[in-house]
């Protein structure tokens, strides 16, 4: 091998060690499914990890969320109609109890034992309901990221949808760089100056953090207006960026007026939980929910400052969406190029790597068991199959 | 393997006797290419069985279809013209007789020997023309189902066409088991007491039949209104659906007054002819006809009910359309659990599988023969390479 | 074998050695990326041969073209800046010189050395910008065929773009065979005349040539208005047609007063620049410039001229377009069978294969290289695995 060809090959193993758009989804993970106020007493079908599932709440107040189609024939679950806490199918009427089990099939008097379809593991935290992907034996909800700051009285927050046609992984990587900010962002609230700003990595084992000191700076209009530090010509801007885990990612900003002594200046808070849920290969959910903590009973703040994070949101979406057509179009081996200041983005795109190739591995174990339905349900096979004969 | 892994694998192995939207098409089988007065003197293209053919008729009267490609350089022949019964390329000018020989090559004198586009035997019967998709030498017109009550004076029928984007394994499904019709057609011509009501079956080779007697009932709108049953709160309805071949489904109900002894009582007759010609594997002609035996003299009946067959035939086509998107989906094993009343629909389907099995195979052997032109055609292979040198 | 299976055996081996809309690009080739025109102080996203290509032109008047993938996060450069002669990307700010070398990152104050996107060899020959998809090093602008008519003030031009939803072996056989006149344009510049007319051929390694001498005829109106050879009814029309290379086909048609003296008659030439440049497997870039060297003061006639000849090649992308829609559904072992007046353009794509494959060979080679990069940005590898560690 010439020299050139070392280099390339070690470049190329490197990079495979990180998650890209061909990487398969973290399965074991807690995702958001939606948020609160969309578990309603009406079926709605949202697409996670490349399954369709349908959910709805029980009279009693509890979410549900199945694999969105009946073990009948089929027929999307989310086209039938709510009975109660029963979901009935829209094609045979097979009806289901809150649990995903089915309870009487209209077309005989017996109901079919063990009869069922996967009903995901839910945990509703907050304005958030989580859905955990993985074998429901490991369903932890210890593992749920803590965002109690969303619940917290100090802070006054918003919500927002959008969804992406690019892959998630991107969306982290984007968020755990802010270099991008006097480019992507120049016309909302990048600034030329963030880009070169000094910075500080943390790298641990599924925390990811980014932190620039952007001092002195001047604020662009939406900080500025919603602090007051419009004229400060030496505000300072500390943005920092928290991979929590695949599903969560969640940014700070804090700016105060650096000509004030540090004890006594008042410091401004305003942060975003970047909820990040997978929809496709290359489409994304992605909910924000993006707060205060100071002016926290000024409504007209809370209502300018989300519609102008949403437009710089939108930014990156679009830009993001750009990227992938140009992945999806590129027809040779691909190498990035990184730089120092990758190296959060890389550390957290190879913790993606190891994470999806263990699920990978347990996923495919589960599948070839066949257990993606409940194991309870297994004996219908012998039933189903008299009954065919 | 664990008694789980045992009912999975049998679960398995069962289904795989059963067709599905991935088994592969049928082509030995007369199925209908169009209605009778589309056969005119215009040329049309239309995809059966994943191939797109041109059809029209001859000055003679005779209808005639080919692959829809020339032998030259695959232009489609439904862009060319009709000169009396001669077909002309709209490319380069081949000429092709009805029969689908190349009678006239206009840049030169002599038309070279044998070269034409596949022919396909149609046969016209009363509305219909019927094509043989399997190998010629087969095409056996007493295979074709009878249906001679389109063309009896004792009916009075109406015709319809309906495009469906799903695979047409799941229409024939669909007809053989009525239970759905308390669900699907929950608006238009179900009745809540249809599911549950005593049905019996008959299943033999080719043939598959399902009846249900639901009785006492009262008849939906539709029916209701035809038959003049509108008050009665004893009536008797009695379905029968019968598939009569891959390409044909039949279904009739009988409506009376059941509180009217069996030897005096009017019965109504209505049938539709369900004709089923897969377009793609995803999508399918759904051509029908609809008619009844009773009041055949009362014009707005033909006019109401065939306009109300059609609101719930494409209640089934929107609901089949729906399965379609979830089983395309659907990316893991797949299992369906059936119950006592699929009886019917599944030994059906086994039957279709069967016979798909069997054209492959022959399929199969033809192409790699190369017969997919006339043999005649075969000649020409050096007459052209001579010219190409 | 039985004869049959020989003579179709020997039919598809030499039907192997054709160019088909499946036979890969010719990369070893200089094709027009666009017009002169085009490149201007905005970047231009262009894709050929299947690669996304960003082109602009410099400060001092040079055209440049790129991969428009940015090295280090893929995002697509067209959706950069320019800060002079410098291409800014719109993600990170990676800034690129016009050679394609990263010049500086934002984000750090020492720039990687030997970082860099693919720049393509372009060449500018009059209203052209040709580029060279190939192994730079090769890139031999002598090869560049000769089209100095478009720049003699002899000859009075026009030009014109479509995008054809077709492969473009097919547009290069439309144009070498042109029997295809008196039914794909019968209603524009076609006559009945003309597919039996006699022609002669002339094939060379990588030059193929079909004239056609329809004499006795009438003008069609774009001719016969241009020519004032309305009431000739003994006009001839010479119709050259010459394949230059993968990228150019030039049709030069001559008229003339066929009762007027050979020596002393006006002769009047008309000729197109075909100019074919594949940007998908199903999709082309065509480029032309008509032009005419008679009455070349009178404008009416440049316009009318240009305006007739638009709508009959719109009628070949009609039809080529129909024709790929033909061979996208043919799902079946296809055989192409040839007539004597296609020796042309069969020997023709018989050259085309032979160039691909070779181009093949040696693009496997430079890419399994890793080529695909300048050799300088190489060891930028080992820098950029430093710094992600």
């Amino acid at each position: 091998m010439t020299p050139n060809e070392q280099s390339i090959s070690a470049a190329r193993k490197a990079a495979e060690q990180w998650a890209t758009r061909d990487t398969p989804f973290i399965f074991d993970e807690w995702y958001v499914l939606g948020f609160s106020h969309e578990f309603e007493r009406t079926l709605v079908k949202r697409t996670v990890l490349g399954r369709d599932l349908v959910f709805f709440r029980t009279e009693g107040g509890t979410p549900a969320a199945f694999d969105d189609r009946c073990v009948h024939r089929s027929y999307p679950l989310s086209r039938g109609t709510l009975d109660g806490d029963t979901l009935v199918c829209g094609y045979h009427g097979f009806r289901y109890n809150a649990e995903g089990n089915v309870v009487e099939v209209p077309s005989q008097k017996s109901c079919p034992k063990g009869l069922g379809v996967h009903a995901y593991p839910l945990c509703e935290k907050g304005p958030l309901v989580w859905v955990w992907m993985g074998d429901p034996a490991e369903a932890d909800e210890g593992k749920i990221p803590d965002q109690s700051w969303l619940t917290s009285s100090d802070w006054v927050t918003n919500q927002g949808y959008m969804r992406m046609e690019a892959n998630y992984v991107s969306l982290h990587e984007n968020l755990l760089d802010l270099t991008h900010l006097s480019y992507v962002h120049a016309k909302s609230f990048g600034t030329p100056d963030y880009a070169s700003a000094p910075y500080q990595t943390t790298v641990e084992e599924g925390y990811f953090m980014l932190e620039r000191h952007v001092i002195p700076t001047r604020l662009p209009p939406v900080w500025a207006k919603s602090t007051g530090l419009e004229d400060c010509a030496n505000a300072a801007r500390v943005a920092k960026s928290e991979f929590l885990s695949p599903a969560l990612h969640e940014t700070t900003a804090t700016f105060y007026d650096n000509d004030l002594p540090a004890e006594s200046r008042p410091e401004f808070s305003a942060r975003t939980a970047h909820i990040i849920t997978p929809e496709s290969k290359t489409s994304t959910h992605y909910f924000v929910v993006d707060g205060r903590c100071f002016a926290t009973d000024e409504d007209w703040i809370t209502d300018f400052m989300h519609e102008q994070l949403l437009v710089a949101f939108k930014e990156d979406i679009d830009a993001l969406e750009a990227l992938e057509v140009t992945l999806e179009n590129w027809n040779r081996p691909l190498y990035e190029f990184s730089v120092a200041s990758d190296h959060a983005s890389i550390s957290m795109r190879k913790y993606l790597k190891k994470r999806a190739d263990a699920s990978e591995v347990k996923l495919h174990r589960r599948l070839h068991e066949g257990c993606s339905v409940p194991p309870a349900s297994l004996n219908q096979h012998k039933e189903a199959g008299a009954a065919a004969k």
